[in-house]
């Protein structure tokens, strides 16, 4: 039995990871934290009204060491790294949802995230919790960067046409579109229900801190230099990510070729489903899986991929994650 | 020409009287006002883009007496009725959107909206902007009250079976679906797109401010004591409601009594339809209409009405009592 | 491991069901049939791709006994009960998710689906599949009715107050919203998107068919002749009922008899939660819980209950069913 | 006063005209037809209840030229053609919201429709109804194509920028998001509500047939050669299309160059806003809007446009075309 505590668990995605986590036989939620502390976690998640008996809580490093094994950390930027570090050097497990380690220096993130990170020895030696391409690193790890939402869609669809040099790294075009749940639980008038609902609209056009750590990644999976750019699109749904991803082919790639190193990287990915038909993310709402497809069209390959934003992009990623690191199979809890 | 003012200009209520007043060949917007003064309107309603070039402004009484012959007022109650009073009384006519002249009197109006009430010599004489049952005394009025937007889709179902003693008058019951922009336009969690899409609720049962607006109106039209059980649920949609109400018939009422009653009520209103087959909101969205139908079923009434709750259940009814009020055809800028 | 087969498997409920199925540790689905026989489950179900590998088939009533100890039919009414009777005959166990079986006489269910009864000798003696009142039948059974959607919220919310006597057996009036799922998934402009999609609207008022199953099922529970109205209406979500049903107290009942009795009712049911905030669908969505509450409004007791139409009010009580009638704890795949 | 029908008339754009039509002073809607011929208008559209008292009808040539001097046809493709000629020809003047006038040439329509072009003499010579760009033609035309609604988003965000020789005529990428409605009327399994709500999907990629209609007329515009890949997507709403477009600046181009280029060309067109912030498909839904906006993002420029796809990407402009047609003027009922 593993003690796991939550931090920061008011939000959408520590509501998806303590349902998972109650899914999982040799798991055991002892904690779940958050600056409301003294509520029951029902009184915030009624979803959870007689299925787990925790009132939220403000714990110390010391308390939470006595408590947990391994920590997931839903707080944002930041504040997560200061949180995280000294319970890393505690000894703890930590999955850290938020973007402190994932970039590759610590030059990017202030320059995407702004202020002075907390933890900069860790920046850039954090495995980044994508399992399909660096779980090697993650089964060792105490502590692993879960990955962005957008980033987990780009990254599955073209890094296996990068590493297989079926695809040029310059010019990559990738148009998201995410339901409204990635934009977190705080009440703005831009996410009110009018607002939203019944409308389309780009946001972040050439600004989102995804497309830093898009590019990045895909630059530590390749082995080559990548540029991308990155639109996000707001759609009126509550999960769901699909990626629709422009890229050049080199040579005489086709779409057999593209299709055999979709199938070859996954062979062995629980999670990734390389699909024939047009994948809709209604299909993999509310699971852990990721859809990929692909088509040439004209001289360009168009890759499309879909997941559940708060589970493969998130809460799903962790909980994977937290298998490895603690040689769970790696599929408990998330099928 | 008529100059208008619209006061509270930033809410959902107020970008559709917009939206109908610029229809509307005889009136000039001339101010809108709001806490959030300096802003160009279609900094908070983008809808509005060169389609009115005004400032949102802070007004005093004399300021919009110089600008105005007519004033909207879109702010919450008692707030209202503090600033309204000062317009009345300067001599211009107002078409007040808050509860602040809904109800027959102080004692009322104290009991469900608590506080003192800012203008009490007006209430209980101010007309209810229903002009189904009030026209005569709207026509005449400096002030009118705009009614709720629940008390429009229940009265007009039920008014005229009540008048015509085909129903009692006791234990009314009326469960409204209402879409969510009724909620107004402040970000409040509970109205986030992820908390109220996908999802049904009943809220305020019991306990809604409305039902006692419904009930007392309902009484001043009918001349008898009438009791109400009113039940609100919030429906993932932006706009409109439909009221399914139970009531029982009086001695051998059946479905053709009960249309007759309707038609012989709503001969001559046009913005009522009386409609054999059961009506969806989607046919009254964006239109001033409401739909009202009935049917027996074993001992019970059970009446069903819907409307646009902007429109004929706000913003709509405000322009049709501003027509009567300056002698426009009732219907002006409205079809 | 149990064998299932699933009859009908190209709609909604049995996709639920295959879910669910698919989770329980000793179940193996052995068969999925339908009319569109040949086609890989994963064409009419993409959701399922990797995770099940069949074919729908047409299987004869020798072919599914060869394949499997218990068959959940999804088959449309009158078609059911032909199927089922000659599976039951030759041994198997089966959950009926049709009304066939749900009704208590022949007469009741020609008068309200019309045709005549294929297997009328079991009408009146099959288990009706609600386990929180009917437990010890469905136990020992061969072959079980499993309630309709609406009925099911109705039922919870209604019949621990029947049967302690602290309502009204007359005159109890549900209104109940739902998600668009219910319709089916067969093509109709009535259901297509931009029909439902932000609009609500009531259909089947007093001819819905679920009206005498509740009224019918409170009798059985409660023992005295119990009259219901039932007032469906659509609502623009894929999932979720929410009933609000109204009736008249007895004698001197209070919030706090009526909370009483329904703990003391569902005490030992793990899918009701009794809960004092007013409950949303979204809270009940995608698990098999049904949440109901009670408020006391003047005269009336006003219930309120909701539940995924899919899962409690169909495939997650099917499993539940099953798990009872094989032993199974009852909760297993359905947490 | 202007005697108009509308050929197939039960469909979404039908309908959308038929309620712009009902608010333009100078127009007499006098036949509205359909293979449902013999239906009241208002059994297809509730929502035109009291509003327009015509029965569908079923009829000939000589039928429709007695009764109107304007046919807009709402028929489908090729049927459009065979039904339209001989009304040109008997000197009606015709809107055509087909595809069958669009295409520059027999060979185009022939390969991306299929079957042999009705009329083809009119091929490659009929206006298109796009009047930022051919308002001349349109204005002395008896015949117009009215464009597709995809097209005339992509068209207004990308003429201007060619025309201005600011971006590349090559690899021009589209990638278009739509509400539903687009998919029409017809009950389909693939636009019932649940197949689409909560989901976002590709579809057509590289084979839709919009992709030839919008590279020709940016070449007829332009004047030089244009390559476009044109992926569309559906989004859960019902109205509204949101076009992100991605192209190559040319030499030094600038953002303040491409909103030049914007602000000169649609200086003088009533119904294209230049916006400065990211528009939503919110704020142009039910009305005769293209908002349009532009970025540069390292090496590329991001056009964002959107649109009603009923309105300015149908029904909107076939009204501005039939003003133009008929000497109104140009925003007549589209304000």
């Amino acid at each position: 039995m593993t003690h796991v505590a939550i931090l920061g668990a008011t939000g959408y995605t520590a509501l998806e990871l303590i349902k998972l986590m109650l899914r999982h036989p040799d798991v055991d939620i002892t904690a779940v934290t958050s600056r409301q502390a003294g509520d029951h976690i029902r009184a915030v998640h009624p979803q959870l009204t007689d299925r787990i008996d925790l009132n939220l809580e403000s714990l110390s490093t010391e308390q939470l060491a006595d408590r947990a094994d391994c920590v997931f950390s839903c707080l944002p930027h930041a504040a997560s790294a200061s949180t995280v570090a000294p319970l890393v050097e505690s000894g703890m497990k930590v999955v850290d949802f938020s973007a402190d380690y994932r970039l590759r220096d610590v030059a990017s993130y202030e320059k995407w995230y702004g202020g002075t990170h907390p933890d900069p020895d860790r920046v850039g030696k954090t495995p980044y919790g994508l399992p399909e391409f660096f779980k090697d690193d993650i089964v060792t790890a105490s502590l692993v960067a879960n990955p962005g939402c957008y980033p987990t869609s780009a990254i599955l669809a073209l890094a296996p046409l990068l590493k297989n040099n079926l695809i040029s790294p310059d010019g990559i075009i990738i148009d998201s579109k995410s339901g409204v749940s990635g934009a977190g639980r705080t009440a703005k008038m831009g996410t009110l229900y009018p607002e939203c609902n019944e409308s389309v609209s780009a946001y972040g056009v050439g600004r989102h801190r995804h497309m830093p750590e898009i590019s990045q990644i895909l630059e530590r999976i390749s082995g080559q230099s990548t540029d991308v750019i990155f639109t996000p699109h707001l759609v009126p749904m509550n999960r769901g990510i699909l990626s629709t991803a422009y890229s050049r082919p080199i040579g005489s790639t086709n779409e057999k070729n593209l299709f055999d190193a979709f199938h070859a990287c996954y062979e062995d990915c629980p999670f990734v489903r390389v699909v024939t038909p047009l994948p809709h993310t209604r299909d993999v709402v509310n699971t852990n899986y990721c859809d990929v497809t692909v088509r040439v069209v004209k001289d360009l390959v168009v890759t499309i991929s879909c997941e559940d934003n708060l589970l493969k992009g998130a809460s799903g990623a962790a909980v994977q994650n937290f298998n490895l690191m603690f040689g769970y199979p790696e599929t408990t809890a998330l099928l």
